[in-house]
């Protein structure tokens, strides 16, 4: 397995991926006496298309793989985890929250559109990321269905994603001081972006009937992969340029938020990422060259330029 | 059956509601690595206790008891939908909405917290709305949970609720001139609100494990519920006091937004009422004696007075 190979793979999982969202937000009106307001899919289109790594499609489907299950129900539960994660993009960069204009090179939603419709386009999302999982498409046995919808709401609710943004928000000090020490940035971060990434792997691992030894490794996996994203993350918000991102960069220092660079310094978030690498390849122990294109998405992770 | 014992039936169906409530969003922070930010709880308490008349919840758990099943899993169904409504009124009263600082008489939660606070314990909200649904304490048989989301879901999203509220903001002529004909604003109706009222009744009869023709014609009276709620509630913006509502009234002529009174008149959205109300009850023909809470909760919704 070479980053190459990798890289091909990552490229291929999310054309497929692209092209399904294609699909779940296709721009017809629809038929019959409940319509889909062309302006609302416009700007959830403007939300999900056209960018992305889709790391978290990547994981769903190759973890699913991994385990012997293919096709059109693993593309779509991770499908429905990248329209999850695209509510929370939108609604994360509203002027009251993050505030920013730019996303993936383009403008943010509430720039291109309108604040309301972004609030909109945002719920309409994560409505749709649930609709998708509980679809019969997904998975033939509902018992598997109801277990990714359960397994996704965990991972986005107030002990997840969204708790992870209070949290976030709070850490800026509006609520009254915030220093957080090392295991609350942790804690942050984990629940903030953590929770999800190490459900796209679970997803997969749900659709891939592991069994629950095998299960707990994947999610283990996915965990430590989450935790080198949100370290890289800080790192490159140090060192990239806002070009090279496609968004705006050396936010947290501007609001003042402690990050695992700060706590640990430039050269000890490089080292924790290599830890987490570690960690994350130790989880797949068990598993032989098959599991290469996974241990080398936690290297991707750890060490990507954007 | 008396409006006198219809009231104590819906009280009685909002207390266990609110109790139930009460346990899903306790304010202990939880065990354990990821734990539930205090001040999105509290956000997200006062968005859905002590108030409601809790009318989604009684038709669900009314639906179910009248196919023969009772107990938690009809009155998680019918919070769960109580938790969606919860967290689109958080949502609808935003300041880029409705711009509404009351509701049920109390502050709206971003006057009571802050923008960003009411906008991510929304998002929470519908999250938790899913989490509860598909949790096997709802039901034991997980197609049943799974088909319990995919209704929610498709109830709530961009061809259902959420795309209803986008036409809302549009027929104010935000984004251009919208004069609304009266099947456009049957529409908007049936999307915004009426679409959750029918499956607050769709869900007790999936629960209930109706058959599909019981459940068409159970479906049909919560449309026609539906319907009238929304009727009702034009007439009572036009006719009521922001004293007795809870809320602010007249907002309609104020943004300039076609209703059912202005194209029907008062009279004839009364009689429209009174029609909808029939339809309902011509739904329910199969049933008995036994189905007679649900004929009163058509009347009481058409006739309601707050």
């Amino acid at each position: 397995m070479t980053a190459s190979s990798f890289a091909a793979a990552l490229s291929d999982k999310a054309a497929a991926t692209e092209a399904l969202l294609e699909r779940l937000l296709a721009d017809d009106a629809g038929a019959g006496e409940l319509a889909r307001p062309p302006r609302l899919v416009a700007a959830m289109r403007h939300a999900v298309l056209g960018g992305g790594k889709r790391l978290r499609p990547f994981l769903a489907v190759e973890t699913a793989r991994l385990l012997g299950r293919a096709g059109e129900g693993p593309l779509r539960a991770g499908a429905a985890v990248e329209l999850l994660h695209g509510y929370s993009l939108v609604h994360d960069d509203l002027p009251c929250m993050d505030d920013d204009d730019l996303r993936r090179g383009k403008p943010t939603v509430h720039r291109a559109f309108d604040e309301a419709t972004a609030i909109l386009a945002g719920d309409a999302l994560q409505t749709l990321a649930f609709e998708v999982l509980a679809d019969p498409a997904t998975d033939a046995d509902g018992a598997v269905r109801s277990e990714l919808v359960l397994g996704l709401a965990r991972a986005a609710g107030l002990g997840g994603m969204v708790g992870g943004q209070m949290l976030d928000l709070a850490a800026e000090g509006r609520y009254g001081a915030a220093d957080l020490d090392e295991a609350g940035v942790r804690r942050l971060q984990a629940m903030k972006t953590g929770a999800i990434l190490a459900f796209s792997v679970e997803a997969g691992a749900i659709i891939g009937r592991a069994s629950p030894p095998r299960r707990r490794d994947l999610v283990r996996y996915g965990r430590a992969l989450g935790a080198a994203f949100q370290v890289a993350d800080d790192i490159l918000d140090r060192e990239a340029s806002t070009d090279a991102l496609g968004k705006r960069t050396g936010k947290d220092q501007e609001k003042g938020k402690a990050t695992l660079v700060d706590i640990l310094g430039l050269d000890g978030a490089h080292a924790e990422c290599r830890r987490l690498v570690a960690e994350a390849e130790a989880a797949l122990a068990d598993y032989g060259p098959e599991a290469d294109l996974l241990r080398e998405a936690a290297r991707f992770t750890a060490e990507r330029k954007a």
